[in-house]
């Protein structure tokens, strides 16, 4: 029975090996960290709590009362055109002017990940991200069996030293990556920002290796410091397929997400937009465009910055009080995510249990490696937690980790270098 | 720089063959027929002007009111609980039993259809439609490249004695077809119905064969006259995926259908609805929810049936009135769709241009043959149009047709069987 829905042979290997773990860890996790006694800084929502549903209603009570019948019909493949012009108001405020019909509206930027795999990857092919890189483009470029390669990042962003050598590497052995997947912004999970020099020597490598970019900008609005830099396709817009998403800066459950690509690219990815879901809704998209034509949405996005810049705050400051020497984390200027990195030794994968009967949850950092590395890193989260969360959450975290170099030192495995092989974690 | 963004070269040919093809005729077709002076017999739209946007407006408050935070938030990638419950209520009005937590919502029963091509085909694969088949289907299933074979349909809907010859020849080369697509009820483009006696002989042939159906049902519920006929998936659970969508009865634009499949198969097409869009809309499932919660929905469907029935029937009147002799058409007794057949050497491709020049459009019978024959039929929408509009615009038609059957007997072609040879073609 189980021969005749058999599936892709690669596809299941992979799902195997990466999608699917990936994938499970975090429903896993999801599930646990609906338990109201858990607090949980594993997840990535935005703070919602803070929109004003009597205005959304009064803006959508409008739409149906002017074109109720369109909003329910069949819309554009490419989005609805007075929502780009709004979208390309967004995108100035991030410093990039494009026209708004050069923008296609997908069903979160999730979509135009999903399509980008599928236009581009062959299975086999080289295609390369940052190292770590979020799971949620990892999972949808693994589906369609790249061979990827991460580049690693570090205080200020991709190591573009090591990208250079990578790409001579690959040219010399005749290999042509499909792209480079980029979060420049606030990243997603490491939290770090692509400094503005490492910025131009990456455009300088996409010049030389005629090298296809990926921009992920989501949560490029929110900056609780520092100077914006401008996007990577500003420099370079021939190079660049840039995608945004309106679900960090109003509704992540109106799922709108955008993308602005070079014209060939666009035709190919409309036709396989056309394919999944022949267009994204008519609906969302008016309550979307009549909240950003009318409403200070820029007021908003500053009132967010506010409550995540505190919440940042309170989880570096609880960082500092409760995590054990050996440990360390980013400061991130904006975004949604701080990444800690413990001794190498620890697998945080493993310690997820006892973090759990402690009542605090995380992601662990092996999600978010192309090669499943980086088991000793962990994902925390301060956008959604509150700061008496956050602080207890980090607390509680702290005591885990504790006893887990405790239990380590106890073992010899502190003293050495690298993690422990499988037959010592089958001892403990 | 063309190379740069080289795409997979079997996509960029099967692209170039057929999907893009069918894409550029429906979407050139699309852009004319929104010009107010044609009448567009093309479409596939619901008539959405009869649903009350106070009622909505009303039902999207009370979501706002209740849990705006959640509304706007990220949702499980299986969808809302209790929208899947109602869900579970319209499939027993199609005369199904299915448990709620076997329904998964998609972004549109497109959506569904992408999944399902995107786990099953590999390239090369077999696969076998009714043909003609929803366009949209075959859309999605050649971007996966497979070898889509077609079985004819006739009045009493798929002709299983060849589909049961197909299948053993199959069998014989020791090929085994990933699925069968199929549209049971008020076909598009065919508009007829698979009769209970063929749906006995498919089900046997599934057996036989451990062939994998895909029922896709959009119009189960407009039926105009007759008894309901149970669906496939009624009589052999484990052998059905189930296609539903919300876009016939309640909203196109909010982007909402669904699928039940046996449970191996649910697990991987939610694995990739994951990495193609997170999940569907917590917005638009919230207030799908709301309306078939507390709205008369079924009162709401037999008006579109009282409205739907009484187009189909000047469709019919007017095919009877103005249609020249040579020419036949189905009687669908639900759904959008008449299929119209003209003589053999008429191209209704060819002669699109001129029913244009009329005022008057339609689909050419070419996109819905996964091998591109069937250049002699039109699809006919009378879902959308007026009444008046679709009197007018079938006899528009009929004098394009005329002319085009007049200049083939001028020309000797009809006289003979089989269309003209491309340098006939070219002569005219």
């Amino acid at each position: 029975m189980e021969k005749r829905y058999e599936l892709d042979r690669y596809a299941a290997v992979y799902a195997m090996r990466t999608g699917s773990m990936v994938s499970s860890e975090v429903r896993d996790l999801l599930s646990v960290t609906e338990r109201p006694d858990i607090i949980s800084l594993a997840g990535g929502l935005p703070y919602t709590q803070i929109m004003n549903g009597e205005m959304i209603s009064t803006l959508f009570a409008k739409v149906m009362r002017e074109e109720c019948a369109e909003a329910l019909q069949y819309g554009p493949t490419d989005g609805l055109a007075r929502l780009k012009k709004e979208i390309a108001g967004i995108m100035a405020a991030e410093g990039l002017e494009v026209h708004p019909e050069d923008v296609v509206i997908t069903h979160g930027s999730q979509q135009g990940l999903e399509l980008l795999s599928k236009i581009f990857i062959n299975p086999g092919d080289v295609i390369l991200t940052e190292s770590p890189s979020y799971v949620g483009a990892l999972n949808s470029f693994v589906s369609y069996q790249p061979r990827m390669e991460g580049v690693p990042l570090d205080g200020q962003g991709l190591d573009t030293d090591l990208l250079g050598k990578r790409l001579r590497a690959l040219a010399v052995s005749g290999e042509r990556p499909k792209f480079l997947y980029v979060v420049p912004n606030f990243h997603n999970p490491a939290g770090v920002t692509m400094s503005m020099e490492r910025r131009k020597a990456l455009l300088q490598l996409v010049r030389e290796h005629e090298l296809l970019l990926i921009e992920d900008n989501p949560y490029g609005l929110l900056r609780f410091e520092g100077e914006s830099l401008p996007p990577l396709k500003s420099f370079e817009p021939e190079s660049v397929v840039y995608l945004g998403t309106l679900s960090k800066i109003l509704s992540a459950g109106m799922r709108l997400g955008w993308f602005v690509a070079p014209a060939p690219i666009t035709e190919k990815l409309l036709l396989a937009k056309q394919s999944a879901d022949l267009c994204t809704s008519s609906l969302t998209q008016r309550l979307a465009h009549a909240y950003f034509a009318t409403q200070d949405w820029r007021g908003v996005i500053e009132k967010l910055v506010q409550i995540y810049r505190r919440r940042r705050n309170t989880m570096l400051e609880a960082l500092e009080e409760f995590f054990p020497e050996g440990t360390s984390w980013t400061h991130p200027e904006g975004g949604f995510f701080v990444w800690a990195k413990l001794p190498e030794y620890v697998n945080t994968k493993d310690m997820l249990a006892a973090a759990i009967d402690q009542k605090v949850a995380y992601v662990p950092g092996m999600a978010f490696f192309p090669d499943r590395s980086g088991a000793n890193h962990m994902r925390l989260n301060f956008s959604y937690p509150s700061e008496e969360q956050i602080w207890e959450g980090v607390r509680r975290l702290s005591l885990v980790i504790k006893r887990e170099l405790k239990l380590a030192r106890s073992l010899g495995l502190a003293d050495r270098q690298g993690p422990p092989t499988d037959a010592e974690r089958t001892e403990e």
